[in-house]
Parts: structure tokens; sequence; C-alpha cells
């Protein structure tokens, strides 16, 4: 038999959709030996994931921790244990990920009343209330805080107003959001939120961050059938992540991969949740100036965009495969292509947590400016890290 | 607000039932740069994994790659794919998992006709054959072939050479025989298997292998309903895992959690399938004379021991979490408790993977004289080491 040897992965400049460049820290915190998921040292160190997950997400809800597995089933989490059969939920979609809440909705039984908005565009809230004029009977709203797939931010403390106003509960996706932009759970009422390790917190990915309110846990403990999923029901896991005394096994946690959590979130708490909301928008100025110093186009409105994942048009004439082909090949520079609507028409390039940097958005103003040029695309050459670097100037 | 540090967790022996020590090599690999999930370099090093499991599972089986989660989700994997509402599935149980299985079927609509046998037998493969006979509409039979809960091993081969007979499928649970004793899934003819990564493979927790066959895969393709769980829905699943050229994105692989597993398979590969279960029996030989020797008895009776759980039963007298708090704080070792209706009766001591040597049968041996001894418990003192030492002696 052909006998495989040890992987030894290149080392990238992680600005795609995610996973972001993982903070040195967090991979030395993963390689630490391994204990018993039962360990009372590993238990204290899980307290300490609940506590700083509630400062991520600004909330003082009990039922904060990471989902064992990555954020779709952080979602499918969400979902679950919410929607019962025959429940009627709105989901807004303006992206990928809301079709994939469609799907969760429906896989559960319930009945979904779709907001459609364009991709790129944010959710547009009046869509929001007419649907559920339409449909008094809604149970919950469900939206995309940050739409990966298009780099637009919609307006979330709008929506759950409005949301609340007509009785009904919020699922919020802030997997691109949370560490990035404000995420604030208990200002905003959201009642059930989830996230991903691998974006903005810098982690690698593996993890999903949930937390429910009271009104969530209530509409779960009233549930007349069970959950769907045994591995993602709340009130199974949470016998084992609760603070309520003994600790019942559940499953296997992740050990290692909640090492690194613990690290990610002890790095964004030393930097403190406004600085690093003002480095993303930092470094997200810089970047736009310099590909719009170039004659690139954002795809998302100013008012909209978000900092962390930046959607730029791709140039009339120009193989957005090659160009990101080239730039893996020879800067070892990851960027990401358009999903679904817009495959083939954007690139996405991510400034997400421990990337989000100057020295990432001079590497990649370069390497763009110079790929593009090679290729005789239609941009301005030897421009954008200027432009960059004037924003970076009038910031100090 | 209280700053929180990095944690550094204490160096342990994990000799409980998972996980268990991870090797050195794999808590190296972990620490590796993270690539994209879409990186032609990962999706390099995800095809070789996938060639490593079908070597572990002994199978030829495409569809054989990890879930993105641990072992309970890989169970859910295979039971949400393979139940379909209405379907009789045949559970056999004889510890914790078994149960697991039963919520599994009820909860995908399944009826479930469970084969009850003692904690600590195996699976009496006479009773399966009247539920078979009892209920020939029976679409699958579901069995755990090393119970993790009691240490008894089932014969997988029989089980699955009925169901044949009866035309029904079979799902396995490998969570703790992969690695530490024969699984020979194509030989046997199981047709959907899963395991864990943090058991015999001695990975760290959170992955978890499984495998799916052609008739299995025929269910999979002739299901009248969705799968209710899209996270773990296998088409989807495998657009992104699968072989036919183009990859798909579906969620975000833990992508430094599948280097550890990488490096664990290939270290297996070295060892070769038939040393490393040598290995096993070869210390469990000798943990089984140093604790007889000292006058602890076994559950399960000799034929169906498994080599990597080795349940003893607590003396009359002894406070059992009293001895493994004494073990944990005074030799940083960990055994393991009882679960459900054997909790507080006996103990579980792993040698799984990398764990099993005979350092770690010495530690344990000597320890558990040690703690013993100084609570008055019913054991005879000083004799253990010397009673294994005379099996690797012979051994040799």
């Amino acid at each position: 038999m052909y006998m495989t040897t040890s992987f030894h992965p290149p080392q990238r400049i992680l600005m795609g959709p995610g996973p972001s460049d993982v903070n040195p820290r967090v991979l030395a915190a993963m390689a630490r030996p391994t204990l018993g998921h039962l360990d009372p040292e590993f238990i204290r160190m899980m307290d300490e994931v609940k506590a700083l997950l509630k400062y991520a997400f600004q909330t003082q809800n009990e039922m904060t921790f990471a989902v064992s597995a990555p954020g779709s089933a952080g979602m499918e989490c969400c979902f679950v244990n919410l929607v019962e059969p025959g429940d009627t939920v709105v989901v807004c979609q303006n992206g990928v990920f809301g079709g994939r809440m469609k799907e969760n909705v429906e896989r559960c039984g319930g009945t979904a009343v779709m907001v459609q908005d364009a991709w790129g565009e944010p959710v547009d809230v009046d869509k929001v209330a007419a649907a559920l004029r339409t449909h008094p009977n809604t149970k919950i709203v469900a939206f995309v805080h940050a739409e990966t797939s298009t780099g637009a931010r919609s307006d979330a403390q709008a929506i759950v107003a409005l949301a609340q106003q007509h009785g009904a509960l919020t699922i919020m996706d802030a997997v691109t959001s949370l560490g990035g932009i404000p995420v604030t759970m208990d200002a905003w009422g959201v009642d059930a939120v989830y996230s991903g390790s691998q974006k903005c917190l810098s982690c690698s990915p593996g993890l999903s961050p949930v937390s429910f309110g009271e009104r969530a846990i209530e509409k779960i403990k009233a549930r007349t059938s069970k959950v769907q999923s045994w591995f993602l029901d709340l009130q199974l896991v949470m016998s084992y992540w609760g603070g309520e005394g003994k600790r019942a096994y559940h499953h296997t946690a992740p050990i290692n991969l909640l090492y690194g959590l613990h690290e990610a979130l002890v790095i964004l708490q030393e930097e403190g949740l406004e600085a690093a909301w003002a480095r993303h928008a930092r470094n997200h100025q810089a970047l736009l100036a310099g590909f719009e110093a170039m004659g690139l186009e954002f795809v998302v409105r100013e008012a909209y965009r978000l900092p962390q994942l930046n959607a730029v048009s791709v140039p009339d004439g120009v193989d957005e495969a090659a160009v990101r082909a080239a730039l893996l090949r020879d800067y070892s520079l990851e960027i990401g292509a358009g999903l679904g609507a817009m495959a083939g028409k954007i690139w996405r390039v991510g400034l997400m947590g421990h990337a989000s940097n100057p020295k990432n958005v001079y590497t990649c103003l370069g390497a763009m400016d110079a790929v593009l040029s090679a290729m005789k695309a239609p941009v301005k050459s030897g421009v954008a890290v200027a432009a960059a670097k004037q924003v970076y100037a009038n910031a100090v």
C-alpha cells in the first residue's frame, strides 16, 4: 500500500470569506495537552468560554455556549430547537444563507414565508413588516445580520423591533458579524443567535458560538414534540454546558478546538470589542480607497457595507478564477469567489479578525495590482497602495 | 470587567473512556497554519484522509469521510440519512449507546424494536434473530460493536450476516472499536458505520469518521422525504468531500482538527492495523493480570472483553469517586466512572491508541495500588506491577 506522509500546509494569507488567518496564539493553544471532557480544569475553562462569549455577544443570557460543530450546525441548532412542525417562520433572504435558513425551516416541518431582496442589498424592513401583517401567526423572524455571500449588513435592530411588535421571536445569523461590527444581542432584544469561530474571532473553524434568551427558552420548554436532533437538543446539551452543579455527559466536546476558541476570546477581550470594531472599520476604509483608486467597484452601497467582507465586481473581460489562482500561486494569498447568483461576478475580500491589519491591506492591494495589470485588466496600476496609505495617515 | 487569561491545561494521562492521550505529533499537526477549506492543498489532504479512513475501516467504500463534529453527530448522520419515517429498526441495546440509537430512530420518525441484553454482556444474536422473525419488515439493524459504557464486544460479523439474511441493512457503532480491535467493514458486509477521532485513533475529539456502502447509498437515493438535518445530509456533504471533480461549498470544514486526524491516521498506517490490534491486546493482558493480582474483578466475561476499555468492579465499601479524584490529584491520571446503570459500581480504564503502552499500564497499576491501599480497600497490595511485568516477559 502507498504510504501517506505527514501533511505540511503552506503558510497562506487568508483574505477570503473565512476561515480567516488564525492568530498564532490560537494555534499554540490548540496544541496544548488534551484533557478529559469532564476534567475539573476543563470545566473551569468552559465556564470562562461562556463568560467570554457573553461579552462578545453583549448578552447576559445564561444559555450561551459553543456548539461542537461549524456554523451550519449552529444555525441548525437554533432552528431545530425553536421551530416546531406547523410554525410559520418569516425568512429574510438577500444572499446564500437566507436560502439555507429556508431549508432548515422546512426540514423542521415549518412553513417559510420568504422576504426576498436583491443580493448585495440589505433586508428591506418594510417588506418584513408587510410579511408580518400578511402572516399574523408568524412565530419567528429569521435573518442574516452580515451576509457572507455578498458583504451586506442588514439593520438587525429594526428587524428585531418589528418582530417584537408582532409577537414573533428572532433568530439572527451573526456568523460574519461577531467581533467585526457591533453585535449587541440584549440591547437589540435578539432571541437566538449563532456565529462561527473562523471569521472575526480568528479561531480555527469547527465551533459555533450560540446564545438563547429567555423567550426562546420558554418556547423550547413549551414544545409538544421532541427536538428532531439528539445531538443539537438544547436541553440535553445544556446539561453538559449548564451551570447548575453537576455536569452530565452528553457528547465529547472538541477539547483542543475549545482551547483555541478560549484563546481567541481572550485576545478579543484584551483588545476590547470597541477597539476591534474600529480596527475592522479602519482597515476596510484603506482597502476600499485602494480598490477604488484602481477602479474596482464595490457591490454593496456604502451605508450597508461590511468592513470585514469586501465584495468587489470583477472587471469586464477578466477571468476571475485565474486571478484567484495567480494570487494563491504567486503570493500565497487567498481571496474568495462569488457564491450562487454571484459566482463569477465578484470577488470577496475578507478583512476578518487577526487578518484585518494594514500589512494584509497593502499585500492584497499590491498583489491585485500586479496580477490584474499582468492580465491587462482595465484597472489603474500603481495607485492603490498610496490611496490606502493616505487613509491610515488621516486616521492617526 | 474581570480579565480572563490564557488557559494552560495540566498534562494528564488519559486512561478513561476517551478522549485518550493524543500523540504529540497530532497536537503539533493541529497547530500548523490554517488553510482555506477550498484550498487545493487542503483538498489534496482531504483525499488522503479518505484513503486512510478506508484503510482503517478496511473498506473500498467511496463514501468514506469524517463528519465535522463528534461521534454523536456521526451516529446521527447514519440514522437521519438511512431511517425514513415509518421504518422499523431493530436496535440492540447492551449499554448506554444502544439507548442513544433508540432516541435517534424515534426522532427520525422510525419505530425502534429493542433487543435488550444485560449491561456488560454482548448482544445476544439469537434475540436479534427472534426480533427479525417477529418484525419481518425490519429495514435496519443497529448495534454497538464495542460498548464504551461497559467494555463489551459484540459479534459484529454474526449480527450483520443475520441482518442480511432478513434483507435488512446494518448501522454499526465503531466509536471505540476502530483502531483497537479488528473492524473489517467490507468483509463483514456492514452497510453504515461511524466512529470517533478521540478513542483508539488518538486524535483530539470533534470528528466522526463514517463510511457508507452501496446498499446504504441506494436506500438514501430512494428516499421520498428530505433528510431532516441539512448539516448531516449526505448528498450535500458529499458534494464537498466527494471525488467527482468540482468541490461545492457545503460547510466550513474544521481545518486544523482534520490536520490532526490526518496525522493520527498516518501514524496508524505506519504502525499497521494488525500491529495496533496486537499492541492493544498485549497491554490489556498486562493490565488485566495486574488488576486480577490485586483482587479487582472484570465486569465483562473474558471472551467479550475489549482490550481498549477495561471495566472493573469497585470493591465493596470503596468510594469510587474519591479514588478517581485521588488519581487525578496525585498522579494526574484520569480513569472513567460508570455510566447509567453502572454509575458508582465500576471504573472504566481505557488503554486506547497512543495511551495503550506499558508505561501507562505500570503507572495505572502503581497508582491504583497506592490509592486503594491508602483507603484500606480490600485489595492485595504490592503484586500488581510484577504480574503485569510477567505478561510482557512472556510476550517477548
